[in-house]
């Protein structure tokens, strides 16, 4: 089975949205396995330490090469092939093209979360893909590893089933285009469905539809 | 206090996330109370139904004016100034600069979270922004409301306390710099520290980390 492991230091972050709607099916489908693998199992010493501070100063604490390495290790051990992911502002930006490649190529991967302080560079030797999801700041990268995997798995063969839907032609290779939709009731507090759209003619609903639709920037 | 509603299909979703680390200790601080709104508690009928077949056609379904209506407007009695806020591909783009400027606003935030299939636009007559976390497709806003209130809460006032570090800088007005960073030990399997990292000399030190700061795409 197509595996999916995460080495964090938050492993409970994952479990409410692991185990809801689609990822959730996703592994009663047996479509795919998560596993999360707690960083802090890998700390040194009884303290069983995870960070120490930057060589040459700086105010925060780094992730130390060390637990990070023997965290990956261990999950190698369970995934030979997987490619290794972290999340970066010098990443490749994550788009919609290498969600689709991701889930093609049916390799297993293996995100490592860092924290917004920072880790060793010397992870990075380990590393496959540097990934970065946008310009902006976040706690760790446990956020963006549930988005990226959010994203791959739902394009995994049969993982949504009939629930396929116009929405997921918005970003084919880049392009976006969504239009407005509407559904019951026609009229909801004087705001009114625009009649095309009731008039059973297809050509000109798909013709309103190409008119109305907008290109996200 | 400060005040953060989700409305969503899934609330659980945020339960490990709004309960771990900086997210926690924000509660903990009092910067910040998160409610979650449960859409479904709006649903029509006996069966609370939240969705509906698009008019013209189309496979998703789409959640209902009424439901998404009722939600919010019970959201804005709770916070009566807040923003009303939805994730759509044609929103303006997430960055640090507008994470920077709702964490000083001071305003509380409403999250509608759709789902990937749509939702009827007539509630965006209630919506004061539209946001964009990236050009990929998620299943639902829920992984995006959740990097956008990590990106907003770290920033408030008093939330990270000591811990802000270099790495914060990274991100000022979208420039973003990030140099390699090292703890020890000094040699890991070989790979060593930079010597002048080691050197105690901070103009030589800031002139490496200049040098070797890479800007994100």
């Amino acid at each position: 089975m197509r595996k999916i492991q995460v080495i964090t230091l938050f492993p409970e972050m994952f479990d409410g949205v692991l185990n809801s709607s689609m990822m959730w099916k996703a592994q009663q489908q047996e479509a795919i396995e998560f596993k999360m693998v707690n960083l802090r199992d890998y700390g040194l010493g009884q303290r069983q330490r995870v960070d120490d501070t930057p060589y040459g100063g700086g105010d925060g604490m780094l992730l130390m090469a060390e637990p990070l390495f023997a965290a990956v290790e261990s999950a190698r051990e369970y995934d030979r092939n997987a490619k290794v992911v972290i999340m970066t502002p010098r990443g490749q930006r994550w788009k919609q093209a290498i969600a689709q490649d991701w889930a093609d190529s049916g390799d297993g991967y293996i995100f490592i979360c860092g924290r917004y302080e920072g880790y060793d560079e010397r992870i990075l030797t380990l590393v496959d893909e540097e990934v970065s999801v946008g310009d902006y700041v976040l706690t760790g990268g446990e956020l963006p590893a549930m988005t990226i995997i959010d994203s791959i798995v739902r394009l995994i063969p049969g993982v949504l089933g009939g629930e396929d839907s116009a929405a997921i032609e918005s970003f084919s290779d880049g392009e976006t285009l969504e239009f407005p939709q509407y559904t019951r009731p026609e009229d909801f507090r004087g705001m009114k469905v625009p009649d095309v759209l009731l008039s059973g003619n297809h050509a000109a609903i798909a013709k309103w539809r190409a008119d109305n639709s907008v290109k996200a920037d």
